[in-house]
């Protein structure tokens, strides 16, 4: 969205700008890779002989197991369910088909967003069950919450996607809630979202819903809606997710396929063999995909964190997750998919020095590793059981300072800056210089949050600190908030076909 | 030093290891060079012209411009200390004597750090007139909070080097204070330290110090001191900094020639300007270095930070500092010598989120940057003005996952861990499988302050965040410090040499 910034030179002269943040971030730097090609295609062999070896269990979805063993995969002898897979097979099926980079269409098309190549999305927290706030503490998401962080990643520059389940509205019953929060992103937003993956009848919902929003005929042939399929390792997958899969891939929608991982627990203790694995189960779902709708758009995802050896917790913003995102953004790279992972984790229970120390070593690992569609990169508390309202706020502001990053380095005339070097010559000061004049309003990202004010004017306004004016900043957000336009026709079509879907079945709070 | 750490195994067995933790870093990983050959060399052609058509102004100080002048430098027509130099004079002096790598020596020979070529040390931050903690807020720094920053070095395993002016002793008269940080480094830390630099006679006192320690013999061809010696930019240095130089370029001893540069005011507000200016500097100051005593050792130092527009603060953690800094480590790369910047920086009055991301972003900067020596690692606080004595101990804790990302992946049979996938299967999990078993104990580097507990086991134990636990932590580090082993007769000749200089001129508080 077009937003006004004022900015006050000198403390007298004050200059209005319309700063119209960018959609997504266009990366110019190089990805960090760890690893020589050499060490890459052990993985890849690795990963093959996973496949071939054990194979993939596709639980309790014998339709699932049938495509694939149309396609060339070795039915077990005991368990129908289970899949082995010739050498290579998997691979040649996603690199026939699988798009390298697509359009992810907004309803406000100047906030679609590219899916691959060197562009980079950013997107919410996903999942959490709880919030926390300075106020209130942590207690139960509800729906308004949910409007509520949907309305605050729309009021982001530096989040570019609305994402998916932003909290749980556990007010709301189980069996019906992704009707409201798939309206709530389309009515409450006008980024890209993602739909329901909890049971194939909800990802249809999802589906229906952006029919009414994006037409029926467009979505043929574009992506409305990437949604977050995660596999259950190791190298199985439940029947909501391969239900939803069915659903979106014959609908040509995005997905994210995910391997979900607390190494030690889902998959070995070494991101070495984290990374094989979570290959081979991406290889086998992404195939999938390409077998029931050759050509939907699909993103490697993974979801790799490491584990406390004391308690068996998930632990965040380690070097090794940070490894084994780099490594499986290398190995997305050589299928030629687009690739996810990364945020700002931490297994912090409140927005304190570890929280930030955390996320920032995630973000850097997100950038460094190519990530293309990073969720969970604003709220993120508590190892992703808590939304956090200031924590979204500090987070996104940070995802500035990534964004910067991304954009590279200036090394025009004007980035040269030997004009400015000759001005001022020795023993002197480049605070009035004509170089620092004509740059200085967009030399440096400022995140909003980040207090450099001097101890004593800190002191003086109040000694917050940045938890303190994170509350301070989400509030004011949320009551400046205004809704971006949506025909009233598609409100009340949208709206009746919720009503049409709730008064259908009862309401259930099993999953 | 060699350090106790006990592990529980399910809660039951506890397993007694001795773990030593290693004198510094080698760094197995590839650094990040964000510009190209061509890029750096414009660079680099940059530089050359600020040395050739505006020069250095060796201030107040004729005999260093009497050197440079000498050596082939043209002095300025109506400015004595103002000397231009031929294209390419400075690198190839440079480049004719200084070490590309060398080892500053610690009375504690296992404790001596390589500094250059792929090996990483890390110190404590530097210069600090105020400290913080949780139970005294901020307040000024004397001699025992020197004391303590030191031994909290001595005690963490992830510091290496026991820094310099690690705070400042304000208690203390200025012009004799010199005196007992030197001393205090030796007597409570057996590692690494730096020498004074605020005067030329408070230089020699250093290298007096370490001669009792080290004995005049030894350190006539061994470094035991590396110590700070920093221009003034842009483009001039003053009488305290090159008179120091000469002192302990004469010894033979360490010095770190470092540009100190906040963007917009010592240097132009872009990031390639900073780069050229900062080189041109360093360039001029180390090859006065090398005329002084060809071979002495030198290290390229960058100290780069954004400014805030608004108020013309400091900021720190952006990624226009990082950049900057990633410049600098390739340019100093491409000259041949040492590299040192980073640290944990922040501009943060408290040891909150601000500070946890800001110091995270610089971490991982000193890391892509490729950095030898990185000063500033643990405690700062309000752009260096505080020592944070809970920062101090989170920063020394995530040092440690600086050095787990630097030491790289492990592709052996027993990092591919294909056994492990193989043993468990699908549906399963690895908790108890062989590898795991095996791997456990150091798959993960698990950072000490970082809270993995569930909300409801925290919430139980008091709720405390980062800072809180910090602080409970830097205490019980110093209640169970133990003094390093010290000849008494060194010992005695330090202090009676401190005696004899302390009487022989009134205490000052004129810097």
């Amino acid at each position: 969205m077009a937003r006004e910034r004022r900015r006050r030179r000198g403390g007298v002269e004050e200059v209005k700008e319309v700063v119209k943040a960018p959609a997504y971030i266009k990366r110019k730097i190089p990805v960090h890779d760890p690893l020589s090609d050499v060490d890459l295609r052990i993985i890849e062999n690795n990963a093959d002989t996973i496949l071939e070896e054990i194979g993939m269990v596709f639980g309790e979805d014998l339709e699932c197991a049938d495509i694939m063993v149309a396609a060339g995969g070795v039915r077990d002898a005991k368990d129908p369910h289970r899949v082995r897979f010739p050498r290579g097979m998997c691979r040649e099926i996603i690199q026939a088909s699988a798009p390298k980079q697509f359009t992810q269409h907004a309803r406000n098309p100047e906030r679609s967003v590219e899916i691959g190549g060197d562009n980079i999305v950013l997107s919410p927290a996903y999942g959490p069950p709880f919030i926390r706030n300075l106020d209130e503490g942590r207690r139960y998401a509800n729906i308004q919450d949910f409007r509520n962080f949907v309305k605050l990643a729309y009021l982001s520059d530096n989040l570019h996607h609305s994402g998916g389940t932003i909290c749980e509205p556990v007010d709301l019953p189980v069996n019906k809630r992704h009707l409201d929060m798939v309206y709530s992103h389309i009515k409450y937003s006008d980024k890209p979202f993602m739909g329901s993956v909890t049971l194939g009848e909800r990802a249809q919902d999802s589906v229906n819903m952006a029919k009414i929003v994006f037409g029926e005929e467009f979505m043929k042939d574009n992506c409305v809606l990437l949604s977050l399929c995660n596999t259950v390792s190791p190298l199985s997958t439940d029947p909501a997710i391969t239900g939803s899969v069915k659903v979106y891939a014959r609908a040509n929608q995005g997905m994210i396929i995910t391997t979900f991982i607390v190494g030690g627990a889902m998959a070995p203790v070494s991101v070495v063999g984290v990374a094989a694995q979570s290959l081979a189960e991406v290889l086998a779902m992404m195939a999938l995909t390409q077998l029931i709708k050759p050509g939907c758009p699909v993103v490697y995802g993974t979801f790799v964190t490491s584990m406390s050896m004391k308690s068996g917790a998930p632990t965040f913003g380690t070097a090794e997750a940070a490894q084994a995102m780099c490594i499986s953004g290398a190995l997305a790279r050589r299928l030629g998919v687009p690739f996810r992972s990364g945020g700002g984790f931490t297994s912090s229970k409140v927005p304190d020095a570890q929280a930030g120390y955390e996320a920032a070593n995630t973000l850097h690992a997100t950038l460094d590793a190519g990530v293309n569609i990073s969720l969970h990169v604003a709220g993120w508390l508590e190892g992703g059981l808590a939304m956090g309202y200031e924590k979204f706020v500090m987070d996104a502001d940070q995802a500035g300072v990534l964004a910067t990053a991304a954009r590279g380095i200036d090394m025009s005339e004007n980035g040269q800056a030997m004009d400015a070097i000759r001005e001022v010559g020795p023993q002197s000061h480049f605070l009035a210089c004509k170089h620092t004049e004509k740059n200085y309003r967009e030399a440096f990202y400022m995140a909003d949050l980040s207090d450099s004010q001097s101890f004593e004017q800190w002191k003086e306004n109040g000694s917050q600190d940045m938890e303190m004016a994170a509350n301070i900043k989400y509030k004011k957000m949320l009551a400046d908030y205004e809704l971006p336009p949506l025909d009233p026709e598609i409100d009340k079509q949208l709206l009746d076909y919720m009503k049409k879907v709730k008064d259908s079945y009862p309401d259930s709070n099993i999953a």
